[in-house]
C-alpha cells in the first residue's frame, strides 16, 4: 500500500531558566574543584537548564508549561494555528501527573481542541515513538496537521537538598547528567517544498531477557515518603557497553532499509547521553562526512525533548537533497529508535 | 486511501485474587450495614479485585503481572505465538514505574522481542486509543499482528489503613469505586472469517476550557509523603452531569460515520464508572434492541481493562452480521471514545 509523505514543517523548544554549569553545582552542593574537573572530564556535560530552584527545592515551571512554551514556537514558525491542528503527540518519561496527561493540558493551553491525542510513557525513544504515531495517523487517520511534542521534567527527581559527597559515583552522576527541556514539531500531510520528508522511523524494543539499564519510580525527590529507597537506578556498566554498539545496529538498520550508505548522511544526529558518551557513539559510528548535531554538552541529556533540540539546529541548514539520520537508545529496556529525513 | 480491514482475533483477561464484596469491606474498614446499603443503592458496584492484600497494605501483583496473564490468555485464544506478534501497545493510567515502560516488562516476559511497542498514559480512553494506534500501525507499518493491552493497578492508591468513617463522600467513594486487572486483544491484518472487524475507533479530547474531571498524582496512598496532600480528586458532580451526554455524543457520531441507525446495535458495552452511573448512561443511550454488555457491577471500574472484559464477554456471543458499539468517556480532561465492530 503506498501512503502519502509526510513532512516536518517546523521546530520549536523551550528550557527552563537560565543554565547551570558545573561550576554552580559544584558551588551550590559544596563540592570541591576537582569534583568539577571530574564532571568536565569524564561527563562531558558543562551546563544544563533545571526547573527546580536549588535554593528552595521548589520547581519553578512544569512540564506542560515547557511543553505549551516549545509547542507555541512550533506553531508560530510553521505559520499554523492551534485550529489547524487535527493530531496532538506526546512522549515523555515525567509526566506531570499521572491523570490527566500533560498532552490534554498543553492542547487546552494552546487552544486545541476535538482532536485525537496520545502520551506515550518512555524513556529516549519517546520522541521518536512520538514522531512515528504522528506520521503513521496522518498517512491513515484523516489528519492533515499533526502537532507532536517530547518533554521532561527531570527535576522531580532531583533533591538540591542532598549531601552529594556522601553519595557513590553511580548515584552522583543523575545529578550532573540531565536536564529539563521541551520540544515539538509540526508534521504535515501536504506536500511541502523545502521541507524535509520523514522517510523512517525505528523503534524497536530489542530487551529480551536483558535487565534493565534503567529504572525510574513513579515517585521523584520532591515528594518520596522513604529516603532509603532509591528512585532511579542506572547500570552505567551496561549502558556504556551496549549503546555504542546498538547504535551503530541503528544506523546499518536504517541505511540499509532506505538503499543509502554512511556518506550519504549529510547530518548525523547521535545519542545524547552525555558529552562524553555522545563523543563515543559518534566515534564508532564513523560517518567523518556527516555533520554532528549534538547539544548535550550545554543543556545535558533532556530525554525526550533531545531529539527536537538537534532538529532545532538542524533544519536551517538544509539544502536540497540533504539527507538526515537520528539516532536514540533507550536503555531502561533497551530500545533502538531513529528516523531518517530528506530534503527532495 | 483504503486500507485493508483490522480484525480482533481473540481476547483475554486476568484479575487479581478473590472478589471483595461490600461486606468485605465493611467489616474490614469496621463500617456499619447502613454504609454496605448506601454502597449497593447509590454506587451499585458490588464486588471488587484488588492487588492490594487488605491485611498487610501490600501489593501481591503488579500490572506488569496482571497484563502478562490476560495476554498470554489472548494469545492462547488466538492461536498464535510469541514469536508471531510484531507490535504490541499498552494502555494505562497506572504503570507500574515510570521508566521501563510496562509493555516492555510485559513483552519481555511473553518472550517478545525486536518489535515496535508503544505505551498510553491515559485514564478510561487508553484501551481505546491503544486499539487505535494497533490498528493504525497494522494498516500502514507493515505489521500483520498486534498485541493490544489495557490495564489499571489502582491498588497503588489505594490505602487500607485509612478511617473510612472519617473521609468525606467523594473521598469515600474511591475506595468502592475501582477495582484492580488486566484485559489484551489480538488484531490481524489478515481477513479472518467469523472474527469482528474494527470499523472506527474514535478518540477525541473535548477539554478546552473545561476544569478536569479527574486528577490522579504521580505518588500513591502506598509510597506518600505527605498524608495531607490529596492524590486523587473527582469532581463527581460534573462527572454526573456530563458524561451520559458525552455518551450519546459518541453514539450519535459513530453511527452517524458509519450510516447506522441505533437499531442496528446488537450489542452495546456503554461506560463502566459505577453500577449506578452505568444504569443512567444506558438510559438516556435508548437502545432498548441492543444487548447491554457490563461487568462494572462485579469488577468494579478497572478503567483501561474494561473494555476488554466486555470484549471477552461480547465474542464468543456475535453471529454474522452482528454490530458492537463501545463506548468511554475518560473524565480526566473530557476525552470521548468509542468503537464500532461488525462480523461481515
Amino acid at each position: 500500500m503506498e501512503a502519502s509523505e509526510i513532512h516536518i514543517l517546523s521546530v520549536g523548544t523551550a528550557l527552563p531558566g537560565d543554565p547551570l554549569d558545573n561550576a554552580d553545582l559544584a558551588r551550590h552542593f559544596g563540592m570541591d574543584p576537582v569534583w568539577e574537573q571530574w564532571v568536565d572530564a569524564f561527563v562531558g556535560t558543562r551546563a544544563r537548564h533545571l526547573s527546580v530552584d536549588l535554593g528552595t527545592g521548589k520547581l519553578r515551571s512544569t512540564l506542560a508549561d515547557l511543553a505549551t512554551r516549545a509547542a507555541a514556537r512550533a506553531l508560530e514558525g510553521a505559520g499554523v494555528g492551534a485550529g489547524d491542528i487535527d493530531l496532538v503527540v506526546l512522549g515523555t518519561a515525567t509526566p506531570d501527573q499521572l491523570m490527566p496527561a500533560t498532552v490534554n493540558v498543553v492542547a487546552d493551553r494552546l487552544g486545541i481542541d476535538g482532536v485525537p491525542t496520545y502520551q506515550l510513557q518512555s524513556g529516549c525513544a519517546g520522541a521518536f515513538q512520538a514522531l512515528d504515531v504522528g506520521r503513521q495517523m496522518l498517512r491513515t487517520g484523516g489528519h492533515r496537521t499533526a502537532l507532536v511534542i517530547g518533554g521532561e521534567l527531570c527535576s522531580r527527581h532531583y533533591d538540591p537538598g542532598v549531601d552529594l559527597a556522601r553519595l557513590d559515583s553511580a548515584e552522583l552522576v543523575n545529578f550532573v547528567l540531565f536536564g529539563d527541556g521541551a520540544g515539538a514539531a509540526v508534521l504535515t500531510a501536504e506536500q511541502v517544498t523545502g521541507a524535509p520528508v520523514i522517510h523512517r522511523v525505528l523503534n524497536r524494543l530489542t530487551g529480551l531477557n536483558r535487565e534493565p539499564g534503567q529504572i525510574v519510580e513513579w515517585t521523584g525527590a520532591l515528594d518520596r515518603a522513604d529516603a532509603d529507597r532509591s528512585h532511579i537506578k542506572e547500570d552505567y556498566k551496561a549502558i556504556e557497553e551496549s549503546v555504542p554498539v546498538m547504535s551503530r545496529e541503528i544506523a546499518e538498520e536504517i541505511l540499509g532499509d532506505l538503499g543509502w550508505t554512511a556518506a550519504d548522511v549529510d547530518y548525523l544526529l547521535p545519542p545524547q547521553l552525555s558529552g562524553r558518551m555522545t563523543r563515543r557513539i559518534v566515534d564508532g559510528l564513523d560517518m567523518p562526512l556527516a555533520d554532528e548535531i549534538t547539544r548535550v554538552d550545554t543543556i545535558a541529556n533532556t530525554g525526550n525533548a533531545m531529539p527536537f533540540f538537534q532538529l532545532e539546529d538542524t533544519l536551517p541548514q538544509l539544502a536540497q537533497g540533504d539527507r538526515v539520520l537520528g539516532i536514540s537508545v533507550e536503555s531502561s529496556k533497551w530500545i533502538k529508535a531513529g528516523f531518517a529525513l530528506e530534503v527532495q
